[in-house]
């Protein structure tokens, strides 16, 4: 019997480490530049790990591209900077890090202040009680710990360099993007995109015209996008360069329903809802339409894509039962985001995030229309004028002006793009309390707004249209992680025929399988090498991948081998008229002659069939298990 | 009658501004960041050349890698340093540019100096015979001219900068990469890759192992590449970033036989051989079994691939009659290379190199092996030992020393180098003169060797195995030239039916085009409709790519739109239990049953059956032609 791989390894370094030999030893992927010492955090997918990628991005085309009638763009990389400026990642895409004072080796704060938090807690038997729960809370609060308090931390716990026990240097923002600069004069700075969203929020205006000038509708990309990451860790987890896969799905923020969510809506399946998680519960199975009435998920349309998500990781060989969908706490979350769920899947590493599903509301259209002056908005024509309560929103320049200073531009802007609740919310505080505290994102500060600075009325106007700026609904993929995640939960080991090794499989399904089958000769023979070499041809000719294998090495060698690679199927030549094709996690053979072999291989790597149709088809218990 | 779109425009500009207008107009690509102004060289491709571009790629790895067994990886865009340094990119990737003395802004010195010839051979009626044929000279030499001659010619010519009149500086190199730093430290400096071969390159050991260290074997790569163009002119065929196809054919030297030439022999095209070319004749029909033979072509090899690339570029719809392959003359090829082909194709911007087919000899592996230090060479095991004679060049490190000082490291690796055939001049001509000049690339200049510096010699030794480096034969596609001549040669016009405008058409093959067929009812109605989403539904499933058009326009202008996105099959639904299909160009119409529909339109796009197959099994004289 096959043990299960993720059961039998008690040791998850023990685990990750076989798995990550046998992908390295396959050429599913290597370090970039390896015969010049490699760079950390850049990956080559080799043979099989790139035709794993190209299946799953395939897979992924199908499945929401195409089945949605998305439109899908593709964009450069280099990314003027004016653009990054717009979406506030040139300002806040930073991670905090500290050098070392001597040699001047950078690492990034939080995961030193993390590191020691965690071994504290695990070896140090002498720990007060009082001292782990300080260093747990650390822990809990350490995505929003401020420069100034990390740097606290580091000091008061006097962590040091791991490399050379030096002092290091207070915390200090770094921007995570790679700089260049475009065009020869050097006064052109440019960034490599850090997510390819932003090359579907700056085209909305051609898209939504594209699109016949209507709503909902999503636009896709799959791209290569970029962090420069201060010191990359958790191999194909955490790396500077990265293939993304994003949708960004439009829609009236009065109307965020979806007309196929009763497809999704039964689906039942782990989710870990913000109360659970603040509750200290553990995730549980809901069943998604519940979510979705119940109010835990904020609307049909971010329910429906969790829902697409789910099968579409499920398809591809992600375990159920080490996939949750995560809800962001309110924290985590921006302030302008609705909702938030992140696709977690379990691995030696621990959940790792491998999709987010966001409500960003209106924020990116926003934010591109106040830089760049043309208006990202949508029309809906009514039918008849509509008399309409418009809110108008009008800063008092003057007090503002006084109260304010150099800041006053910015108070202003921030007024006059609040939301109508919020609009209405400050006008209700204005009238009881005469005056309120107020949030300027782009001071990154709080300002008390008084009675005389801004009048905020409704006023009656007749309307031929509506002219709103839509909600976007993103789902943003991280290819390489749910691969990775797809290679532990795919490997298992089972016992060779002798018994005297353990033997590496990957049970990938033909879907994602980086090659569907092999052919070889049971022996060295030159007419079993012609029926190879035809049945290859007929298996180019049906567009399916194949190896052939024509070494003198067992068979059985050979059948561990293509194990090892995930590869499905294998088909023996052991005659001239018929051949056998064996499953790889079963082991178990059929027969079916040489001008059906192709079409069979076909048929169930298409899922046209399943190889339990081909089972009572083909199967004869006289069939000889050779290995 | 349709007429041809090229023959019948006159004017090269004005075809070339109706063909970008339509494309613009209808998203096949516009301006990056366009509501910021534009960048100069980048492009978006929005969802119908996004869609063109997938389908070009997914033919790409069917014609080249699946059908030759290749191995595909994966490799990032940031590419370290010494990469780059033992390629050759880091000190030669370069253009010579001048600037505006005044304003600062660059110019690529070659374009100015070409404009200018251009300009006064054209316009200026007073010009002598003399003048002339002088302009027309350096037009002819124009690449070979060095940064000094380049200046000469502009301050003789007294060239100024086209937008000021200001005076331009002296040319100097440019590097065209666009740099950027690796990780925090600011001490790791990196490029986005130029190109995508030496990602192979440096794998090469991995991937000889992985093809179980057997020759010839291919690898392949597809993906974004990057030049920082100092100017970038022509549109989509000169731009920063760009996406190409490379494979890596890498071969035994002494044997560049190819066992499936045979396939491709008889193959005949336009060839326009380096002689063919300096004699001044036009390029010419030759079969490529011929050119072969004849040695005009190097080695069957070199012609598999020629003979492969044509197959491909016919396929997807380019015009044969207006591509040719082109050889390099001498002063073009890098000095290792044994020969180099480009398919060019003519569009209304000239000629251009869209792929380009060389054998590059061992130079790529040589460079890595010399700087990594790591041996990246193919072994041959003898059946049994063979006396072989060996030839050994010994430096005399001494007499060296003393000649070159510190030049002589340099100068003592390059004679280490030399191919047996150099080596063997080389002692021929020391026996004979005493001394020869020799090249020191890594100097970038010649140096003379004497007699007493170097012996070189041939050994008899007994081998067990051949160590050699491989040859590469590299073809290496530009996927968006390809397309955007694939746009030129497919686009025609043909007059409206009441024959007041002429309509736009794209007579993409079923393979290229972005989508499939679109779905029409004839009126608007809700019987009609719902067959319309039944069909869409079935479409889906088949997985064709379709557009749905319920507007109430009038069924010429809906088939109007859907020609001019090159839409090869309009289904308009007439009535709840057949369809008619209409095929683009010949605008004949067939009917069929709702429930074939989708599977004569995957049939017929899938390549299963032609549309004559169609016609002769559904046609009826009687169908309407709607429009």
């Amino acid at each position: 019997m096959a043990s299960n791989g993720h059961a039998s390894v008690l040791n998850r370094d023990g685990f990750r480490q076989a798995v990550v030999n046998t992908l390295e030893r396959r050429l599913f992927y290597v370090s970039s530049f390896k015969i010049y010492g490699g760079v950390a955090g850049l990956y080559d997918y080799g043979p099989p790990g790139c035709a794993v990628k190209s299946n799953v991005l395939a897979f992924w085309r199908q499945h929401f591209v195409l089945e949605e009638n998305m439109l899908e763009v593709d964009c450069p990389c280099v990314t003027a900077e004016i653009v990054l400026k717009a979406s506030g990642h040139v300002d806040k895409f930073t991670d905090l890090m500290v050098k070392d004072e001597k040699t001047g080796t950078c690492y990034r704060a939080d995961h030193l202040l993390k590191d020691f938090c965690k071994e504290k807690l695990e070896k140090d038997a002498n720990i007060t009680a009082d001292k782990a729960a300080e260093l747990k809370h650390v822990l809990a609060v350490l995505d929003d710990l401020s420069s100034e308090e990390l740097g606290g931390k580091i000091k008061e716990y006097g962590i040091v360099a791991p490399d050379t026990k030096n002092p290091l240097s207070d915390p200090y923002p770094f921007n995570l993007m790679f700089q260049t600069s475009i065009g020869p004069s050097g006064l052109s700075p440019g960034f490599m995109r850090p997510e390819t969203a932003q090359g579907i929020f700056v085209n909305f205006k051609d898209l939504y015209y594209y699109n016949g000038n209507k709503l909902p509708f999503a636009a896709a990309q799959i791209g290569q996008a970029f962090r420069n990451e201060i010191s990359p860790r958790q191999g194909l987890l955490r790396v500077r360069e990265f293939t993304l896969a994003e949708i960004e799905h439009f829609v009236d923020p009065d109307d965020k329903s979806h007309p196929k969510f009763s497809e999704v809506s039964s689906l039942e399946f782990l989710m870990f809802p913000r109360e659970i998680q603040v509750s200290g519960q553990p995730a549980k199975v809901i069943r998604l339409g519940e979510a979705v009435s119940k109010g835990i998920v904020n609307n049909e349309t971010l329910g429906f894509f969790i829902g697409r998500v789910y099968l579409f990781l499920v398809s591809l060989g992600i375990d159920k039962d080490r996939l949750r969908f995560r809800q962001h706490l309110a924290n985590e979350m921006a302030h302008y985001a609705a909702d938030c769920w992140d696709a977690e899947i379990e691995c030696s590493y621990g959940w790792i995030e491998c999709v987010g599903i966001a409500d960003r509301s209106a924020y990116d259209l926003r934010a591109h229309t106040d830089k760049s002056g043309v208006a990202l908005v949508a029309h809906e024509k009514f039918a008849e004028p509509r008399e309409v309560e418009k809110l108008v929103i009008a800063p008092v320049k003057k007090e503002l002006g006084l109260a304010f200073k150099g800041d006053q531009r910015m108070v202003c802007e921030a007024l006059e793009v609040m939301s109508e609740k919020e609009a209405l919310e400050m006008k209700a505080n204005l009238e009881s309390n005469g005056e309120v505290e107020f949030r300027v994102c782009t001071l990154e500060k709080d300002v008390t707004i008084k009675n005389n600075m801004v009048t905020i009325s409704k006023e009656k106007k007749k309307e031929h249209q509506r002219v709103f700026t839509p909600s976007v609904i993103e789902p943003s993929f991280g290819i390489g992680r749910i691969i990775y995640c797809l290679y532990e939960h795919s490997f298992y080991t089972r016992p060779s025929k002798t018994g005297d090794e353990q033997l590496n499989v990957f049970r990938f399904p033909p879907l994602v399988a980086p090659i569907k089958c092999t052919v070889f000769p049971l022996v060295q023979n030159q007419q079993y090498e012609e029926v190879a070499k035809n049945i290859a041809q007929m298996l180019t000719a049906a567009g399916i991948s194949y190896k052939i294998d024509m070494t003198g090495t067992s068979i059985g060698k050979r059948y561990a081998r293509t194990d090892e690679l995930g590869v499905p199927f294998a088909i023996t030549v052991d005659s001239t008229s018929s051949v056998t094709i064996r499953e790889r996690d079963s082991k178990v053979q059929i027969r079916v002659g040489v001008e059906e072999v192709a079409s069979v291989v076909k048929e169930v790597t298409e899922g046209h069939s399943t190889w339990n149709d081909m089972l009572s088809k083909y199967h004869t218990p006289a069939a000889v298990d050779e290995e």
